[in-house]
């Protein structure tokens, strides 16, 4: 296998946890060469000086445009703000260079189905960055529910909730105006929980949606001044999956609280199962198999009989972390280059979930149920 | 304070609940005299009979009739099958009787707001069976939420999940008819979940809902022939509070593993709580004015500190149970009529609950936003 | 059967759970004909005769030593305070009464032995409170211990976490006093956990104890003065059962945010199990044979399926409260006197749990490891 | 800040743990510039090629003596088994390395006073491998112990539970030798509560230990015979701090169904906390101080406000793994080298532990209260 080299746009929050994950995937997985931390660019060239040094990159650039051009780079990395993702996998794709880039995987659907299908098209690898569906345990649950381990599938809920707007005082940020963010919760959150969503029950046909912005104003610091929200704290939605399956969504960056608390239970008609991200480790499975007296929901602790575990340690119960999810990612796409096959979740999953996204607010929209493009 | 007589209308499950809490209530309120379990009415007289020995009533009869017409009775108390509930309530109204009714009040809300009507036109006292929203840790939910403590409610998230007709091979019953019935998981579960959710937050003005039947039909024991299913196993909301606060409803009758899963969580801008049935004596409580670092959910133990715990027991988390809230609704009843005010929940609170399951029901028929009739 | 008549001693918090309990058990356990709750005994005549109204007892007085000697009583029901259990129990087997006896049997194993000696040879039924091992999870959990469903036992771990006495500002009373109360946590709440554990897992053989005062002085309210306390607020020990079992024990009643925190978990080589009676409807177990992938500790609700469950509710995890252990105490009782068998937990359990606390005393003065008296 | 060079000896479970915080460290840490993986040691030459290629390293050998005596490496990362690690820390104190090293130090308490006086005669750094302690929240717990902010301690319970050695059928292998790993679940286990023990609450003074060896014998896979299991599957305790609280310790590596159960409970006058391992992002906190009614243990998730948290995630809630207490524990020698200061936990802190875990040898032995050597 070739050692791939990787250029990283973006040293922010994201762009940090790619790097940290870029760094240690090799270690965790022996049958990955390390890939070489090659290029980092950001905004200007001090800055993307300073990250290249911190996080462990050869060299550095304040032009991004040139890290896409760079001959020596297999792998282009985009960690940079929503808005530019569509333009910058576009440029990469057209250099011929596979692509990690963090979801959203545009603004909307129109633009992320133009890099899905130029994407698809040059034959490069592609991979966005759904990182809670790589969890050990998300594996096992797919597992569970495809063999019909639960029985035939009655339902499905789902939630992600989390706080970081949930103080009137959050100041206004890029990440309230469409333009630059797109949606809001829906885009941060809901996006996770489509995916997940999808992963484990194929894909959703209709939707009937409401969506609200609690704070509908904040205030930017600099200047005092008070500015709308533009886009929505919480949507709730009814789902109907392809499959007749239905279910709800609710999602949400105002739930006081709640911190990383993407969940959800899967009814079958012989067994449920239940997860919540921020227990990450454990999946609860109930079994109508169990003996009588005996039936309950067990607490299934993450381990080495859970694809990938092993490979972060031998014994059961130890505990993965946020960033492990991004280590397995990487090697996802890693792996995909060296076989030749299709990585995943690609592209084509980001465009599918954003086109749910839209039918969500096309539903709230008109109050009516909404199909699901099928993409 | 009168002592009060009981006369009580059917031996099942839930006329021996109340028969229960009849028994202990005297012991447990000293408050309250204990009432006198008078008489017991029956299908027929031997069975009355017998059932009066076991629950302990002094008399029996095989004779609703007989029961509402005798003079020794203070308090009709009606749980018979919910398609008898209107005729003997209107029944014991017109004799001027105190009544305590399963829910639900009816099997419709034409019905339902007949005999609402009439109980307060003829003014008896009258309470309907949502024991769960009697849980000292309900009452002192609502003081958080009415108080401001968890400041502006922003939402509202409830489940009612159950699975005694998960199994396929349940068999058809009187359960599956609405004849009999009426709704089906709606009127058994969501009734008490849209209960709890308009004591916390008050009347729900419109709703978005789907429901669902997963087994269309069920197998007669007794002739082996599979009958349809004519009411929902499963209901599915979006809610809009005439508050403005929005939320979701899951009421789910075959939610595998779950076996008296009512659960909320009431998301305010300064704190949230949450509640869930199987585990009674929690109440989860976040508050976001914790000092950094120690901010988390409260497992609050129920105790002394929650309206009526002391009388049950002076330490807190002794814990109380299911039939220990049909002991406090009982105390309710008893002391509205000691006091000569209105019991809590009433008819009325009844008939708003049906109100809501019908408005349900035609938002599932029409697609649409449903409103609520004001009552 | 016969009805029998009670006469209750004590009307403080433990005499109205009694109360409560024979007002119940009628109507929850139809194979019991309901007591009659003929007599109430309290400190003075005045105090007796509000008690009694109040608990629904058909007469009063204010001499315990009248009340066992009416012939109308059948069970002389035992709810004073500690130190007059001794003298009470001896009174009532000498009269041939039937005795409900609350714990510790007496102040000392001494005294214990006497008591439990007399009844035997008396002949009279007697049982005393140890209500937590009444609960239906217990049934099913000594079941699972024995039959050997999580194989060989290989250890217990137990606790019994309060916190009434952790706040240094809680006055001095009785409970602090040798003479009054005898031991402290350890009377208190130890007796519960090594009634507990021998249910569960046999005679305890042997201990080393750790006894300790935190708080060593309390304030007499009335005074203003600092008394000494007399007894130990944390008792903690190694234990072996005489099955070569290990195990530990921790009492505390000094454990700040406990409850009623009796826990423990018994260890198999196929399996374990677990449980804490703040929810006390739910059993943890772990089954080594389960599959690959899906073992962990399933959280089983309380339901029809364990013992004397289905009397109180026909449903699964709808929840017993403390008040119906006591149902099941008094039903256990009842049952015994109907069928002239011996009561459990009768007064040779009282002892020998008097003898495992002693044992720990005498531990915790000499340091060393000591043997538990065979009874 | 100089760049380190590092020596791993030994590519095991342990080592590859140790490789991948390596790797991690400087993108996590980027105050701190990546070690260099340099050189790796295991058994033999080939061996240890394939673990340099596989884990990141420069260059390996197949004798250890060479990577000590190696002029490139500053640091010896000794992770070899137990039985080596006293002579390869000796070497590499005289050859004026740094020295990380996985616990134990040695096999027994002479052994680790021998490595650790030189030690600190060399004046190397030298850290020992209690990851646990370096969980974030540990360090707020800690905080919260200090400050007095739960009041006076007055009590500790501490377990460490794991089921790898629970089934019979695990085979016989160096850990149930003496010769080879020294203790057994007090070696493998204890030695990470007792290390966290003192941590929270300063050093151990005195202990009342039993041990316990469950499986007596062991089957050797390759010839079938059973061999006898030399060292102790369980190890109970009653503890005594040198400041005067008390405390339990349970350890056991045949404890059915646990899988990384380390936990503990510090009781304070003021409150409580609570840890465990197998939720390792959660901390719960009691105080008494909030308002009554709303009191009850905080579940409180590691976050941004908790020490080095941020370093790995900005938003709280989103999980820590196992691995990422190693790269804190790595950060923490390297920060140290770099500041010459002493590195936490120091082979001092190891001697202590071993120290302890010899006196609840002894203890057991004699079946006294023994005393803790003070170092």
């Amino acid at each position: 296998m070739k050692t791939l080299h990787v250029g990283l746009i973006g040293s922010g929050f994201i762009g940090r946890a790619h790097a940290i994950a870029l760094a240690g995937v090799g270690a965790v997985f022996p049958e990955i060469p390390a890939p070489v931390c090659e290029l980092l660019a950001d905004q200007d060239a001090s800055k993307a000086q300073a990250a290249a040094a911190a996080l462990g990159f050869r060299r550095s650039t304040g032009d991004w445009r040139e890290l896409v051009a760079d001959p020596a780079i297999d792998i282009v990395d985009i960690c940079s703000p929503n808005y530019l993702h569509r333009e910058m996998a576009l440029a990469a794709i057209a250099a011929g260079k596979h692509i990690w880039c963090e979801k959203p995987l545009a603004l909307d659907a129109t633009e992320a189905r133009e890099v899905a299908e130029a994407a698809a098209r040059a034959g490069v690898r592609h991979l966005i960055g759904f990182n809670y569906s790589c969890n050990p345990l998300l594996g096992m649950a797919r597992e569970i529910v495809s063999s019909g381990e639960i029985g035939a599938i009655t339902g499905f809920s789902g939630r992600y909730f989390e706080d970081y707007m949930a103080d009137p005082a959050v100041p206004h940020s890029w990440r309230c105006e469409r333009r630059f963010a797109g949606a809001g919760a829906l885009a941060d959150l809901g996006s996770h929980l489509i995916d997940m969503a999808q992963v484990l029950l194929g894909p959703i046909a209709s939707v009937q949606a409401r969506l609200e912005t609690i704070h509908r104003k904040r205030r930017v610091p600099a200047s005092g001044a008070s500015l709308p929200v533009e886009n929505e704290d919480i949507a709730l939605a009814l789902v109907r999956f392809a499959s007749g399956v239905g279910g709800t969504f609710e999602i949400s960056r105002v739930a006081t609280g709640f911190k990383c608390a993407l969940s959800f239970t899967v009814f079958g008609t012989q067994g449920s199962l239940s997860f919540e991200q921020e227990r990450m480790n454990e999946l609860r499975l109930y079994s109508a198999s169990d003996a009588a007296g005996r039936r309950g929901f067990r607490t299934i602790l993450a381990g080495p009989d859970h694809p990938d575990y092993r490979f972060f340690c031998p014994a059961p119960g130890h505990g993965l972390g946020i960033n492990d999810l991004k280590v397995i990612e990487a090697r996802n796409l890693l792996r995909a280059i060296a076989d030749g096959v299709p990585a995943r979740p690609g592209f084509d999953v980001g465009l599918r979930v954003q086109l749910v996204m839209e039918a969500m607010e096309r539903s709230h929209a008109s109050g009516a149920w909404t199909s699901v493009p099928t993409g």
